[in-house]
């Protein structure tokens, strides 16, 4: 089976695929000889794609015009078919680089939702890492499982079907991402599943949430809390009349922060706000 | 040898580990039988941290406390050694996602610069991808290599001290990324190396480089052409008054990305700023 | 006649009333004996609403209630009508601060446009001040002047038809804005018409005319040059869920300020940014 | 008594003076025949500087150069001496603008803090306006006092030294703001002050205390309530290397905005946030 990232010069089967017709409607699948992609537009046929090189113009039975591309991990986390909100890829990729996620890590996360922060975790965390997902609504669980079938990663993820009241099985975890609107309840079940040292992380759309998770971290002996918003800007691609775009996303959500420490170290733990004041 | 995200409970030889002192000051160090760490704190030796849990509180010969961690991606970047301005997380997370940058990938950057987006890339495309790094100053290329044995990760990276101007020696990479002033004098040389449907980045900190890479990437054929800025704001994480710090960082660059296609595919390639006038 | 600010407990004749629907559409008004508003919703008689208290709840012939209010600048700013692109709230605020606008000040615009910019200087100006405004196109004076009429402001503006590449009757003025795609053209213009120490201000929407405009600035001697953006997040106003709105208004433009200074005195002027950087 | 917006090409007793050194040190003046200022760079003596063009560059006694200019409405307020955080020009601004201040406005304010909010209402209001401001510590008071009359606007301002929680001498106000930590506290009082429709605004740094006068605007009957910040982000004036300043003011406060109606009007009342829904 071959991983979105395979290096490789050609659509081959089982690779996921995006097309993106002249429109700019896009449809993400996974190439297996015999299948069709039906649009609007008209059928393109599986068995056509495969062999093309990437970034071929292909028509469809009408005549239609796609674009036939390998997707980003953020093209996928686009295309995620959401019956919830899910998280972009502006504050996922700062949740990667700040929680230490990549090849091996072993990291949890509930709950699972529409399952785009489980399909980067999956994505980043490579064949070699442990990915375990909890979710409590059972057509929740069945809609990720199928957005990570899709992209070829529902593999690498351990989904569970359990409220996280009753705990994690996992112990010695190195990172968990909590993605429900009461994390402040879930802190002594979290702190049992991570390893010492291990990286917490929450997002949250209310500044309320934040102060209770807030209270709650500290009440648990969290260290090194950090609160962040991670703000994106498009600007106009016109050489000559570059500007920002019009109107922008102003808000995803509050992107929190914690690592797990002993006790007696608690205070030689500072936010980052801490030490940015500190090097000012 | 281990990687900075193997899991693991304690510290063992060849972990890279992050010690912060009650002072928050920071030191990046891989552990290593029979070394030391001198701080002016007093003295650490590596061989009383090897087997201890990660997050435990330790003391130097003087008695001063430190706490012993692993360090994130996030935290190595911002630990790195730099003669020159570095890439930062917020823009290398977002760099990585929207690249299709994980394990396995094959990617090209240049310059090295002090290496942090290598050390990234080393980092995400783990023991199965292609790093390749190019520079043309050697004391540069020499401080991007400490910087990357210091955390494990030289192994991963082929650096090469060339002018880019004579091309890449590489073919049907991945993706590349240009951190140099004039990006717009390699796009040839840039699509030569990628592969068709591939990823281009760039980072540039004045809105006049932005127009002319612009110029250059239009044309030259590249499609799905985006420009952006990441912007990240800290909270004080005070439950009871939540507010966002005093200052901020402002700027660090702008973000351009594109995509090399077939000739004839341009007209059905937009930018992430008319999908999302589209989509409005 | 009633400016818009006098205070006054009762809707009077010639005062600028806002009505606003339940659907929240929302009417501007002069009241005058005998005149009527005609709405969807009903109609509304100005002899009704003379004599009521603002704040007050009318009703339609249709009973169809509105509010009637009385308007702040920013109420009429927004009610502007308009062929163009107006000036928001947030930008001329800011202006106003900047550029010293006041009671009794002596200030030149161009172009007029829609008349927002016109309006907040005649409001702010007030009875003892001087605005002169220049446009080129019949059609534009001629919508500015109805909206200042409507507002009650009219009389307070000198409206010339004249291009400006010939420069502008006045001389000695406190202030001159231009609000034009080419402000770079006009320069020697400006200077000549502003007194000594004069405030100079423009908005841009690109980068590529604030740097044209930079480059003319410096060249003409003008001292104190400053660029910024004035950016406005919303909140959603729940107590209990407090968060920043999903979407914004990211741009509307540059602006950028500088003052006339005698040749010989440039050395010392410096720029906001320069001010910033010496007291960090 | 000349106002600083009193048009005038030249410098003349009373007139209030912005003297800026090579170092850009400046210093706020009210000139006075045969006073002097002592600086580190050497005295400047009014006299000489008194029918001197505005703009002109000047000598100390040391030959230290100076510029000579007249103070804009935000030179004045930069210049504020202070024992608390002041209001910025950005906030200001808007405020001003939102709460329909201008020329004859009736306006009240608690508390006066170092007075800059204060300097800006009575700049704006003119001669023919009211501006009442209370406040309890003595020292504030005066600090405010002198800071005004530095200015030459003290006397458009009635200061009172009195705790609000018993309430406000004045009724039929056009406007109020509360610059005080806990302004949901007084919320009565400043509904009897002010007029029906009248405007209510206050700043506050944390999202918690925003929550609580949320809160108690709802409670009291408060419409049109609106909650915002006000970011302004500098360039560096560079044409061919156009950019952001590297780091910014991130944080002043959250402005809030409503105003009083009827109480049976209040479900025609809606914020601006539900007005940019209606209109997206």
């Amino acid at each position: 089976m071959n991983t979105p990232v395979e290096s490789r010069k050609f659509a081959q089967s089982n690779d996921v695929a995006l097309l993106i017709s002249a429109q700019n409607k896009r449809f993400l699948i996974n190439l297996a000889n015999d299948s069709k992609l039906e649009t609007h537009r008209g059928v393109l046929y599986h068995n056509d794609l495969i062999g093309l090189p990437w970034g071929s113009r292909v028509l469809s039975h009408l005549g239609s015009p796609f674009l036939l591309l390998q997707p980003s991990l953020a093209d996928i986390l686009i295309e995620t078919r959401r019956n919830t909100q899910i998280m972009y890829p502006k504050d996922i990729g700062f949740v990667l680089v700040t929680m230490g996620i990549g090849p091996g890590v072993h990291v949890l996360e509930a709950g699972t939702g529409s399952g785009s922060l489980t399909t980067a975790l999956a994505f980043m965390a490579g064949e070699s890492g442990l990915v375990v997902s909890y979710e409590t609504r059972p057509e929740m669980q069945r809609l990720a499982q199928k957005n990570l079938e899709r992209v070829g990663l529902a593999h690498r993820v351990t989904f569970k079907m359990r409220d996280i009241v009753d705990g994690f099985d996992e112990t010695d975890m190195d990172a968990l991402f909590l993605d429900v609107p009461n994390p402040h309840d879930y802190l002594p079940q979290a702190r049992r599943a991570l390893k010492s040292g291990g990286y917490f992380g929450s997002i949250l759309p209310t500044t309320n949430q934040v102060s209770l998770l807030l209270v709650a971290l500290k009440r648990e002996g969290f260290g090194f809390i950090d609160v962040c918003e991670v703000i994106l800007r498009y600007y106009k691609p016109v050489p000559d009349r570059l500007r920002p775009t019009d109107r922008m996303v102003a808000h995803t959500g509050f992107l929190i922060f914690a690592r797990t420490i002993a006790e007696q170290a608690i205070d030689a733990s500072t936010s980052q706000t801490e030490r940015d004041d500190l090097s000012d």
